[in-house]
């Protein structure tokens, strides 16, 4: 997505050769107009799949996602994180372990709004080791309900998340792909066009 | 704001004389047509305030302030929480007290964000004993800027937090005004007519 990777380049910060720093325009300062964009661009990948609900993860995956729920028009959830869950009835949970900050931790949606029969795409800002998404698509199954795919706004493809998640079988569709972060600057994998 | 009242009536549940769930559109899964027509009534009412930045909290304010921001034009903030900050080094924080949970929270903001000169419009999905909105107005005040006002999902006026931040001189606009939860029944206070 040529929009995302050129705000990416210009306002994209190279903290070291795995952290790029975007909190400028998706996860602390939002520009709003480029996330209806990427909420278009995962509706128009995602538009033949008969997508009935998006699901997603606080706190930076609420913008890209209600945008794509919107274009959809269907209803957006998003996981909560906890550190550990005393009382888990009436929720589906599982962990997610965060090589970032070397800890675990439970994330949790309500069995009230994801449903067997439910078609569900995952969205995310950020895709790294993979695990966020994989913890949001077991909580999918874990209701018997189908994931259509998994929608990510930045991919860094050089770590084992797409990997991850293209071995269980989804569907992976990333906005901005991420090749290398080396010598302070950004370089993308090169991509079949796609419009925006 | 009709179409947020009648959304109430229809899927909120009272579950106690002060606590009203609306996770099924609000806070937990989102409607995102809704959050769209809330975003457009907050733009309507701040639309002659020069507003140059939208700031909200994680979780659940992050949906009506993109949604906020994309109408106005303007970039949206979200405030993140803490249980306790180490590094504190070009963040603008403050402490609020949650009575629900009757802890302490630290609330930062980077202070690249928000600066001098700035207008900033606060949005929040709920206003009960208003700790969190004072708190996100001395982030901006801290920072030099202009609060332009408060706007807030739903307000439960037989809390406090309506007096506490018009005692401050806050401009207030709550889209759905709630004056009682007695009885299982959600009693709206009768406002002025707005269009919605």
């Amino acid at each position: 997505m040529k929009a995302l990777e050129e705000k990416i380049v210009k306002e994209g910060i190279v903290l070291s050769e795995s952290i790029l720093k975007v909190d400028s325009f998706i996860n602390h300062q939002m520009d709003p107009v480029l996330m209806k964009k990427i909420g278009l661009e995962f509706a128009d990948r995602f538009r033949n799949n008969q997508i009935t609900k998006i699901l997603t993860i606080e706190s930076s995956g609420i913008a890209p996602g209600i945008m794509a729920a919107l274009e959809l028009e269907v209803p957006a959830i998003f996981a909560r994180k906890k550190k550990s869950l005393t009382l888990t009835e009436g929720l589906l949970t599982t962990e997610v372990y965060s090589f970032t900050k070397r800890e675990s931790t439970e994330i949790a949606v309500s069995n009230k709004f994801i449903e067997a029969g439910d078609n569900v795409l995952i969205i995310d800002d950020f895709l790294a080791n993979g695990q966020a998404a994989i913890g949001l698509a077991s909580l999918v199954e874990q209701a018997g309900a189908n994931v259509s795919g998994i929608g990510i706004v930045i991919e860094k493809s050089f770590q084992q998340g797409a990997e991850e998640i293209e071995k269980r079988g989804y569907r992976l569709e990333s906005l901005a792909k991420i090749k290398s972060l080396n010598n302070g600057q950004v370089q993308f994998v090169r991509q079949t066009q796609h419009t925006n």
